[in-house]
């Protein structure tokens, strides 16, 4: 049969994922992935699951394997608003939508705003998840230049003064994939701007708990709440596979985020949602944080380290205080590409870094290096590799 | 702010959902409810669902709670590939995709395939949810004509004829809302059809293993696996929580569902889809699916027997030999929306099966009744209460 010539204009759009055809060496015997964006499984709190699958049972009952309201299982919504609360961010529960991961999220906010051609204004480089999510509904991207602080006020300006955009899509805080984080001062300088010209923001907050130095810097969400949908997950801080990803949104927003969620998986698991709601209010992940920030820390600072001892002159790279990555800069003309696959024989692998951005051509000679799923001697190992790999000869 | 005027095109057009609004009421006190559509509690395996949790993190450890491939998780698509074999299925692994509830296919479905415009052909009625997981893509229905018998291939045929068609999506097997299944003889006619015409069809198949009288009837996946897309889901043999849907599709189909379930949702819930793999694997669906047959057979029982006893002369209804719903049809011209308001009065709700068509103005004098969450004896006493209502004076 020839069902592609049913596919939706939409669908014969997409790209083959080049990125994911190019990460399939990474499976190899004897790679190591310092390519990954995912947390290590020690990271998971596994010595508790088995009880709080049991308090769940205990209290929830059948309920806890029931459909639920779109919006969210209840006392989850309820935790949230505390745990929002703990970051500054005042909501309600009527706010927050609890999601399918924060990618569920992201579809909604796709599937609400996108007609084709609308205009959503990206940093250059962005996570790549959010652009997969909006593609299918077949925006054009509108770019924001960055510098090592973050999105630069002054071209968020500029786009903004030209019109049309939908909406602003950012990761202020621990970056993927550079691990830049925006500082207040420019923090409130973009909630001023985006207060001015009454538009919507989407502040994507995955990393800020995994924080291995120095202090919180406030959300935008806190600095503009009527402009901000505020995104987070339990991914980085419970389990990715439970699937859970919320957003505390305006009203007016969470009311559309609802409906077009019916419509794409009627609500997301019931037993997930109960098991975070007990994680969090049962004071399990207060306790548990501090281990995952003490399996990571000492992770970053070996890559830094070995960035410091090993990588040449004409390399540059972010100094993250949290997150999951760090993003290194060649010189202009360098191809990181070509230089992958070089890393690749030497059984080193990572992301060349243009992948990341949304215009093609740019990003060239960039890498996001991974530091959660190795140790530090293979870090220390890795990072002379790929110093050996990059140098010229 | 007036986030309103952001909205894409899609949203504006999505109505707020009507029949939610006039369900509200159902949630009132003392009210039975004939309207839902969801399994009894009494129905999940709450006795070994510890157990399953257990096995599971024995058995996948950190591995049940990590990002997960988009496609599934590999042991469920193992077993999945031999209970499809059991429901006369062939299919590798490599055509199972796992979704987020069979929501989760249906959403995969419109998205890969609808553009705005394009033509899907439904049964009038047909399945709210998807409607509502297709309509967001902007497609016009096209309706086709059923009977008791279901879907009536004359009417396939033609619509077919005229062209322009980007699949037929079906409920074959103790349909949403009617409870009517296909015979086989038409469902030989329907495969040889859309073979003819070298058609898509969808094939959505939650209820067939809830039968309670008689014999299976052969998939339409059996009859035409070249051009059926079958998705079906543990929601009504498990537990709905858990969001655990499937589908078996052609490859170069399930190649793009899961392009675009990646942008959707990354994955489903890795733990729920171990739970499942080793309910299924473990025998505790065979052992279970008795408890639960043996559970609604009684109630459906109950309430056809009442229908016979207390409703009109005018009216008929389906006599489904499983599944979660019958269907009753009053005389032309009666307004069942009038009805449904005086019955709540009553306190005994339902569904007025006008909602479950794709155009306006056909069904209006149709009911859709379930028996799944209600008790023989309550069965009865609302039954007779409907009719007290719908006779007239």
């Amino acid at each position: 049969m020839g069902f592609e010539r049913l596919l939706a204009d939409r669908t014969s759009a997409m790209d083959v994922n080049v990125i994911r055809e190019i990460l399939k060496v990474v499976s190899q015997p004897g790679m190591v992935s310092l390519a990954g964006g995912i947390p290590a499984p020690e990271s998971f709190p596994m010595e508790i699951m088995r009880d709080l699958t049991s308090i769940v049972i205990d209290k929830y009952g059948s309920s806890a394997f029931q459909y639920d309201p779109t919006e969210g299982f209840g006392p989850l919504r309820d935790t949230l608003v505390d745990y929002l609360r703990q970051k500054g961010i005042q909501s309600k529960k009527e706010d927050i939508l609890v999601a399918s991961g924060s990618q569920g999220v992201l579809d909604a906010i796709g599937k609400v705003f996108i007609s084709k051609g609308d205009q959503v204004a990206v940093e250059a480089p962005t996570y790549l998840g959010a652009l997969q999510a909006f593609t299918p509904y077949e925006p054009e991207y509108i770019r924001l230049d960055t510098d090592d602080n973050g999105l630069i006020p002054g071209s968020l300006e500029k786009v903004l003064d030209r019109g049309g955009i939908k909406f602003i899509y950012l990761v202020p805080t621990f970056q993927n994939p550079t691990g830049r984080t925006i500082p207040l001062e420019r923090r409130q300088e973009i909630a001023a701007i985006i207060k001015k010209h009454d538009a919507l923001l989407i502040e994507d907050d995955p990393y800020s708990s995994l924080r291995y130095r120095g202090t919180d810097v406030p959300t935008l969400k806190s600095l503009a709440p009527g402009n901000v949908v505020y995104i987070s997950t339990l991914s980085k801080v419970l389990a990715p596979g439970l699937r859970i990803g919320f957003c505390a949104a305006p009203e007016q927003i969470r009311k559309w985020l609802v409906i077009v969620k019916q419509g794409t998986d009627l609500h997301s698991s019931t037993f997930n949602q109960a098991l975070a709601a007990e994680y969090i209010s049962g004071g399990f992940l207060a306790k548990h944080l501090p281990n995952i920030i003490n399996l990571y820390r000492p992770k970053q600072e070996a890559m830094l380290a070995a960035l410091d001892n090993y990588f040449p002159d004409q390399f540059r790279w972010s100094r993250p205080a949290g997150g999951m990555f760090i993003w290194a800069e060649g010189p202009r003309g360098l191809d990181m590409e070509q230089l992958y696959w070089k890393a690749v024989e030497k059984k080193v692998a990572f992301v060349p870094g243009k992948y990341f951005y949304s215009s093609p051509g740019e990003g060239i000679e960039t890498m996001r290096l991974n530091f959660t799923m190795t140790d530090e001697a293979t870090i220390d190992r890795s990072i002379k590799t790929l110093s050996e790999v990059i140098t010229p000869p």
